[in-house]
């Protein structure tokens, strides 16, 4: 265990990570577990790790679970990088996708679930609560249910239905509210000081972006410790940007990756894209966007804590934030499909609408390698699909010209 | 490439794999594909395997597809083999399942379409159609998506609905019929006959077999070589039965397991179990089952091209065949969420339930290990699941008693 301390990123207080704590008790900020990497360097080579399962356990030197004992497992990670040859030829670029779709539950959130919640229940926690757009609440609840922590999940009523069944069959207490996450976070807030609770909320703890962090360790593996040029990624609460630029710097920390970092790329929706603005205004953090409202609901967050660390990796890499309109993002998503045979989520898709328009103004340079993350597998938006389909009787044949 | 020829596991002819070929074409049994074991056993080893990427084509060696540059993948295979503490102590045996709900589309489907599309796309198809209850369907719909195939698919009206999303927005030509599967594979039949595609039907082309095989590669491999004492599969087609049998026998021949065999358990659901039937009566072949129904529509086949071949497995193994009523699969897919965070299909659920009733027989023995295959996502059955949630106004509270 090389896990050392927590830190401030916003007053560089440190505090003991050996006791549950969630913001920074100076100054409110979300805290980031800090590493003896100097040890893990010396003592974590990567010739092991193909000797481990494929799962976001191999990386459990730069994980902060103390005693495996309480690994709380469900098969995650290692999720495939695939390369879209089609598309990238057509484009001109080597076009990849990281496919988060591939994990339980469906979704990227169950990295951060996995380590959350294993984390959660070294440190003793008997229940949590959190707010959610669906996916983190499906995720948390079923990670929960294998380690027997209580969890209460508040969800907007507008969130994909298939989350709610799964909260349910997991035995989570699921509330849904009128309103958006932010009106659900107010309601675990209150929830959580009176009940005493831990508080799951996105880095209101520290320890689900450690989870999201395996994202960027398993890029770099999969590229063969070889960053792309650019990563794109779809920005709501941002975690897994922050993580994926987090896990960078511990690989270069370690030496097991060079100077270059990619170009990190924060893809909103056009109709809920606070980060997009402060990029645009060379500002450190964002505002709360009123009147939030897109399809790729997963990241329709009006306002994300972690909005300054978000920015900060963007403006350290040379990035961008870009949003995409919806009806784009929908074209995308079928072409995809239709293509390379990818039904992912429109958050997904959203980072190939942002590609093509980012090679059209020349911020992507032709032959760059690029990688899209797909947090989500399309069955959990079965909505982004109109459907007309002819019914047959059993006597009847298929029609001669379709 | 190590493919020798198709031999027919009936009359016991040989045909030649370079060529595309059906059913056997003196006695219209489905054939399977040969191998040269004692050239496998010669030139690859084990020793090879952890270097390779964690997908079923880490078993390339044992697979058909000649040339590399036909292969179709999307990231399938090496799904987790997750170790079911909980229930397992309870229970007093080593319990597993292989969760084949986290591949693409979500399930084992995708085994059999990747290998399936791959050899399909070698030897030169353009267009196929089959009949599907939805998930294989879905599955080879997007492979065909990726390899630039016409997919043309039939269904019955009372698939999963998500399967029609899945093949309509990956571009595949798709049909719904009034009536079961084998009305389904009845149309396809004879358009199949028409307009000269391949057909893609469970066992009438002999690859798919070769993809689902790769089931019983990884539990051995995840079992570091020791074969469990029992594999539970839930049996539509049944083709995931066969290819684990085939698998193991291909690896004894290899010598990377011993003599030891697990038990294989066909799993049926009550109302729709012609293989139970068949077994019980110690017959080496099923009669079609009139009225077949039940939650569990992924196994609702009321006569498998292939029953001879999972009786044969069966037998041969000293496994067993066991029909398990709707009501009850639905208690334990709940109890395996709740306990163990797995939200799985009623086919996998199915497993849970035979095994409990085969300890309190006594035919499971106290101790024993046990993996239970987990063919797809709970995700793609939402109706599974009740779901009554409250609704908050956001200045409400989550109610105190719960």
């Amino acid at each position: 265990m090389y896990m050392t301390h927590l830190e401030c990123p916003k007053c560089k207080s440190e505090h003991n990570p050996h006791q549950l704590t969630q913001l920074c008790p100076d100054c409110g900020a979300p805290l980031l577990v800090r590493y003896d990497l100097e040890k893990i360097k010396a003592n974590f080579k990567k010739e092991e790790l193909p000797h481990r399962k494929p799962d976001l356990w191999r990386y459990r030197e730069m994980l902060p679970l103390v005693d495996e004992q309480y690994k709380v497992t469900l098969g995650e990670g290692m999720t495939p990088l695939l390369s879209l040859d089609k598309l990238g030829k057509k484009l001109g670029i080597e076009l990849y996708v990281k496919d988060e779709g591939i994990i339980p539950s469906g979704t990227f959130k169950s990295r951060g679930a996995a380590v959350g919640v294993s984390r959660a229940k070294e440190l003793g926690v008997t229940a949590l609560a959190m707010p959610t757009n669906g996916n983190a609440g499906a995720s948390w609840s079923i990670y929960c249910a294998k380690a027997d922590i209580d969890a209460y999940i508040v969800m907007p009523v507008d969130a994909p239905a298939i989350t709610r069944n799964e909260c349910a069959i997991a035995g989570a207490k699921l509330f849904l509210v009128n309103g958006l996450i932010s009106d659900a976070g107010k309601i675990v807030g209150r929830a959580v000081a009176k009940n005493g609770w831990m508080d799951a909320s996105t880095l209101k703890e520290p320890y689900r972006i450690e989870g999201k962090k395996t994202m960027g360790l398993e890029i770099a593996e999969q590229l063969n410790w070889e960053v792309p040029d650019v990563i794109l990624y779809p920005t709501g609460g941002g975690v897994g940007l922050i993580g994926i630029y987090k896990a960078l710097r511990e690989l270069q920390a370690i030496g097991w990756i060079g100077e270059k970092m990619p170009r990190l790329v924060a893809v909103q929706a056009a109709g809920c894209a606070p980060i997009v603005k402060a990029w645009e205004e060379k500002k450190p953090a964002s505002e709360f966007w009123n009147n939030a409202s897109t399809v790729a609901f997963g990241i329709t967050v009006p306002k994300a804590l972690g909005d300054f660390l978000v920015l900060e990796a963007v403006y350290a890499t040379n990035g961008c934030a870009i949003a995409i309109e919806d009806a784009e993002l929908l074209q995308d998503l079928a072409e995809l499909a239709r293509e390379e045979g990818m039904f992912i989520c429109p958050e997904g898709a959203a980072n190939y609408t942002a590609t093509k328009k980012l090679l059209q103004s020349g911020w992507i340079k032709p032959g760059e390698k690029v990688v899209m993350l797909n947090t989500g597998a399309g069955l959990k938006y079965p909505d982004t699909v109109n459907v007309q389909v002819p019914v047959l009787q059993p006597d009847e044949d298929i029609p001669a010209v379709l």
